[in-house]
């Protein structure tokens, strides 16, 4: 009867679920899905390699029967209500010491409510953020874990052995207590919006400013993920621009609409920035920019009243594009850091314990935001694991002003040209203040107290002080 | 008995309820306050006018029951569990058809609640924003109520009484259904972040780039203050480069620390742009740059690893200020735009029905955010009241390319003489995405779509398409 018995069970077989299923039958796990809808369930079982143990069924009770105990199911359904629903369901059928793990994109709020909850119940609940994409759920995704430390270790094996490896080590461990494993893959999303948003500014630059087109972009892109910027986004990027379009003659880029999509978690991670508060001006413009995409009638009309300036880039074309290449590894390493320390003042703030050097080497392999500054990174938290911010590491900091001088240019050409690249510019502000021991927010400071009697502190003695500003006009 | 009932009655009598009933007062009506420290009382009694009806009271049931029925009164306690215990203090004593009015900064998501709840026991809330500071209570405040139409017209008289007054038109009027006043309350402090953002960047400019001191500081914005770009930001800032520290030989601006202080309704005003979502990435970057002022300890550490570039801008001094000038006067209409496209936005989303042509007409006089441009909005929104976009009016556009061309000098000198610029560079690169009809957003779909299948639309046909994208690699 034992033998009958699987590894692991699955709650939702849509492309991840089934994925990340198969992937594990792979590696040796015998393993169960369940769905609803029996087509689901049988391509799962199509889909299996032979020789591997793959089952499907329609009934969440047959599922829960046919797992070794303690068992140890994930689920992958909609964040929200169905994640709720789907705990509700499986509360009379499960025994104490089951692990039970969301691997979708639940909020880390919910995920900590839900932890807490089945605690009481004696049931292990882990918020689990995977990345990758279908393909990598199939052949090896990042995977952040956390929770509850005694329910990882009960299902890690599976968990190193579906993961993806970079340099024999799996793109897996546990990443904290609590909301912590659904937390970090918030602020992996933040970064991969901004990533994202900065690749975009950088085609917009090289095409606009240099007049460079889809070949000549592939180009240069595939040249960038062969150097410092390899990066599995340099590389789609690359892929991109070479894709034909299966209806015309045109390039699939082309005929796409400019109106980007959104499923949220960018805007958890600059509205969750707010509230710690934690600065990550390249996330929220990025987040930003595909707000206004979304306007398009708007920027249709504005585009009739606001002619554009002269785009064209005084220098030349090999310049530009060493320029812009110098500016999106700067801007891109200015994303991380703010992501990671963002992750570093959540993690004291909301007691969650994230181990920063493991949260880079996790993201070195599988996820979106993979690439090799995950493995510079990786070097400067095994210097000191505590570091607040990366660009206080020397490594990092010699990087950054290798291509800073490159990055101002190719700010001040935007902005003469009228190419918008809000990211770059976001990103070079955030510096430029972050190297600046003195702001000019002493002046913020003095109208506030100037006008709401808010008070202000000074540089020259402790206290707290009001001053009766005079009207010299 | 009916003469010694009071007309008008506050809970709450710190600097601001005391200044705004003592208004009151000076415009005829009788007035009574409630604390329960007896000392707020007395000095609420002592600070009247001779000649006014003035009582402080330390006792709630007293204070409603001296109040003319239907009773009319306001609280201005701290927003949040406060203004609910005071609520829950206030229904037994209470009648229908009672106003209450909440004049401090709660969350408008908070005031909904509120009038809902209050709706039920047939007494009228209504959320009321008021800027001005100490000052503007005492002498004519910009007023913001919303909520039930039927309650403001009840209290109409004693806030047009007290209102600043623009041309003989007070600064105060409807402003929408449920909680619009607060959330036209919360944006007018999301534009007054952004605003005091970009001064103070300006100020950085000057004293960076080009070694203004104090006085020429104050010379230089006192000028500003007599032109198009008066304010009241503009005017106190004259004001707090003369001010001297009477603790030392310093002026006192140069003493005052750079960790700027907020109490959160210019990150309300982000979070809640990016829930609607709209793009508001000047009031963003002014949050972010708050936060950033307060991480003193990395940014000292910081500034020890990265050298600044050579500060000095290369144009002549004249040529300058006159240049940062313009860029704030640009960027100052692009804090604006944002706020009130926001404002347009929510109005429709949340269906508050804001009419966006009072909202700019009362912001013109008593409030922070005052301005001469108020009186060009005010103009826009004659020309067509449902304008998604200030930058859409024909005027503004006008205005805006009148210093286009400085502002691009303005952040390109800024970028290579690495003196922050957050907010100039946030406002210009909003521009440029916004007078843009096709953003290079095309690629983050196409990226989007590449790893996640999330699917995209195109230009040149209805229907939503997703491609199996070849990898060349």
């Amino acid at each position: 009867m034992a033998n009958s018995l699987y590894d692991f069970g699955m709650i939702g077989l849509g492309v991840m679920g089934r994925n990340l299923l198969l992937n594990m039958a792979d590696h040796g796990f015998s393993v169960i899905g369940f769905d609803k809808d029996a087509a689901k369930n049988a391509a799962l079982e199509s889909a299996a390699t032979p020789g591997t143990t793959v089952k499907g069924v329609a009934e969440l009770a047959t599922m829960v029967q046919l797992l070794e105990r303690p068992r140890k199911l994930m689920m992958l359904v909609p964040a929200g209500q169905p994640v709720d629903d789907v705990i509700a369901s499986l509360i009379p059928l499960l025994e104490q010491g089951d692990v039970v793990i969301d691997g979708g994109n639940s909020h880390y709020t919910d995920t900590l409510r839900r932890v807490q909850y089945l605690r009481e119940k004696g049931i292990h609940f882990m918020g689990m953020g995977v990345s990758g994409g279908e393909q990598g759920a199939r052949t090896g995704p990042s995977i952040m874990p956390g929770g509850d430390l005694d329910a990882y270790a009960k299902v890690r094996p599976m968990l190193e052995a579906i993961a993806a490896k970079v340099k024999d080590t799996p793109c897996v461990a546990y990443l904290g207590k609590e909301g912590a494993g659904h937390y970090v893959k918030m602020v992996h999303n933040g970064i991969e919006y901004a990533i994202m948003q900065l690749i975009s500014e950088s085609y917009a630059l090289l095409q606009k400013g240099a007049g460079l087109n889809n070949d000549e972009l592939h180009e240069v892109f595939d040249s960038w993920n062969n150097g410092a910027l390899q990066s599995f986004l340099v590389e789609i990027t690359a892929d991109i621009f070479k894709q034909n379009d299966d209806k015309t003659t045109a390039r699939l880029l082309d005929v796409i609409s400019d109106k980007a999509g959104s499923k949220g978690t960018g805007k958890w991670t600059s509205q969750d920035a707010m509230e710690l508060p934690v600065a990550v001006p390249v996330i929220d413009t990025a987040v930003a920019m595909r707000t206004l995409s979304g306007y398009k009638d708007q920027r249709v009309e504005a585009e009739k009243l606001y002619p554009a300036p002269d785009q064209t880039i005084h220098v030349s074309r090999e310049m530009w594009i060493k320029q812009v290449h110098d500016a999106l590894y700067f801007a891109t390493i200015l994303s991380y850091a703010q992501g990671l320390a963002m992750l570093h003042e959540a993690s004291r703030d909301l007691q969650m314990e994230i181990p920063l050097p493991e949260v880079v080497k996790v993201w070195r392999g599988g996820c979106i935001i993979r690439s090799s500054l995950l493995e510079v990174f990786t070097q400067a938290y095994q210097q000191d694991a505590t570091l607040a911010n990366i660009l206080l590491d020397k490594g990092v900091a010699y990087l950054v002003q290798s291509v800073e001088a490159n990055t101002r240019s190719v700010v001040a050409q935007a902005a003469q040209a009228g190419i918008q690249a809000a990211g770059f510019m976001s990103a070079l502000s955030y510096f430029d203040a972050f190297r600046t021991g003195r702001m000019a927010t002493n002046l913020i400071q003095a109208q506030r107290d100037y006008f709401g009697a808010h008070t202000y502190q000074r540089t020259d003695m402790p206290g707290t002080f009001h001053t009766e500003w005079q009207r010299n006009n």
